[in-house]
């Protein structure tokens, strides 16, 4: 078996594109991708699609980039590399719904390549309810471990704790959501053979995506809400927000290199709040999803 | 002349905060400031002053706070310091109107003390129009130089010039707003008289604050608008956001220092949005302004 090469691994990741957008567009029902083709100055470019308006979906990106070039000083020593000539290719997802009763979703899976011939994927999902159903991230972990566990019965374990640690809002002391799988420098031994494996587990996590989401929306669009929920949306978002413009490693990545700005940043959400010191009534649901906002739960 | 204290700075500074919040409350003639007392678990404390839903303002924040204790290392390397003992006190203002017509302005005059006993002043004033409107940044200019000039004529180009790289959203290519004046390390020669004038030009600034945003809120909430422009103001504030979040000094020294986050965030809008790739009509009143988002514009 030859080595998949770099243009291979961003074919098939935009093929994922194409399947994913397909996918949201049937649940969606009435609002469509409009889809704009980018190129960046420094090398590579994209494709970004961006559905708004929907019946599920308010704001949503799917967006597809195979970018190269010359890394910045700044970013070679976050990654502790010496070689600054880079290849990078991934799809990145955020979906904002409509309804507060369905999740903020979020994936992302990526393939890296230095001038050197290094190379790695990174990847992940993490699901951020504004109401927390317990159920729900039970099934939504339960999907992610199945597919962890056809490549390695260790993945899960780790990609879950890591998805803990990475998707936490420190200031906030919360985690962003029910968090789900992260991982990032994967190159098991680095052969043929461990490229392809880990290109085959990120095109499944990919796969799966379409089918999750729309079973979240299938599962928790028809609750009914009121402004007070919708309120409560807009803080939530809020914070999503902050976990974005303040900790996000691949918003940081986007934003020092020059990336095209409104890719990097359509995950930010049609509209956000901040309420002053917003105290949620105790014993309530939003009380109830606060607490939940936790490291280490298992969920499966 | 004794040199002045610490103590007796933060007291000054605490009743700037009062003289600010009763001009605010005067202005806006409909909402009261809500306190909240906090106290630091590393040293030190603050007082938060809220305003919300208010006849002109929609948020707006009057934080004081005097806190001291031990740098973390991140902060000493920034700051460039050896000693991490430090003592800090300001007052930090930031209003969010309710009208798109009437700007957001932000304040923030800080005292900086180690423990080795070296000091500095820091500051600034900027007003960050959803709508710019020309006069109202030239008059905007002539009050701060008319004080900067007082102190020093080389205060309102240097500090005007700052303020222009300062509240620069670089990722956007666009100032915040028309700036204002922003400095930052100032202790002329070190000696009790130079500390004395530097407060007395940062208790000025405090002082003409209340005067200048008043005369904002006075020439320009009898404007109408409609829905166009509240889409418009909610994606400038959705770029306050990003500044806030991504670049301002002071919202990472304060969530780097475990500050408290509700006091620190304040600065937050209530509402922000974030349109997907907006591109304002050619001639419109919005294009307008983003043209005049540039550093080095002559406002005086």
């Amino acid at each position: 078996m030859g080595t998949i090469t770099k243009e291979q691994i961003a074919a098939l990741y935009q093929q994922a594109q194409d399947a994913i957008c397909a996918q949201l567009e049937l649940a969606d029902g009435k609002a469509k991708f409009m889809e704009e083709i980018w190129e960046r100055d420094g090398g590579g470019g994209g494709r970004t699609r961006i559905m708004q308006h929907g019946n599920a979906i308010e704001k949503g990106g799917v967006n597809f980039s195979a970018v190269h070039g010359e890394l910045p000083e700044k970013i070679m020593q976050a990654l502790r590399v010496t070689d600054n000539r880079f290849f990078a290719t991934g799809v990145s997802i955020v979906q904002h719904p409509v309804s507060p009763m369905v999740p903020i979703i979020h994936m992302n899976v990526r393939y890296f390549e230095l001038g050197t011939g290094e190379w790695w994927f990174g990847g992940g999902i993490d699901l951020t309810p504004h109401y927390i159903v317990e159920e729900d991230a039970h099934w939504f972990h339960a999907q992610l471990k199945a597919i962890c566990d056809k490549y390695d019965v260790g993945y899960y374990p780790r990609f879950k704790a890591w998805a803990d640690d990475y998707f936490f809002i420190e200031h906030r002391g919360e985690t962003r959501g029910v968090g789900g799988i992260f991982y990032d420098r994967q190159q098991g031994d680095g052969s043929p053979e461990a490229k392809k494996r880990l290109l085959d587990f990120s095109l499944e996590l990919a796969d799966i995506f379409g089918f999750i989401y729309t079973t979240m929306i299938a599962r928790n669009s028809h609750k009914t809400w009121t402004e007070r929920e919708k309120q409560w949306q807009l803080l939530r978002r809020g914070r999503y927000v902050e976990f974005n413009l303040v900790y996000d490693k691949g918003t940081k990545f986007g934003l020092d290199t020059q990336g095209r700005i409104e890719s990097i940043l359509m995950s930010l959400p049609e509209q956000a709040g901040w309420f002053y010191d917003f105290k949620p009534e105790v014993g309530s649901a939003e009380e109830n999803t606060l607490k939940l906002l936790r490291k280490g739960l298992d969920w499966c």
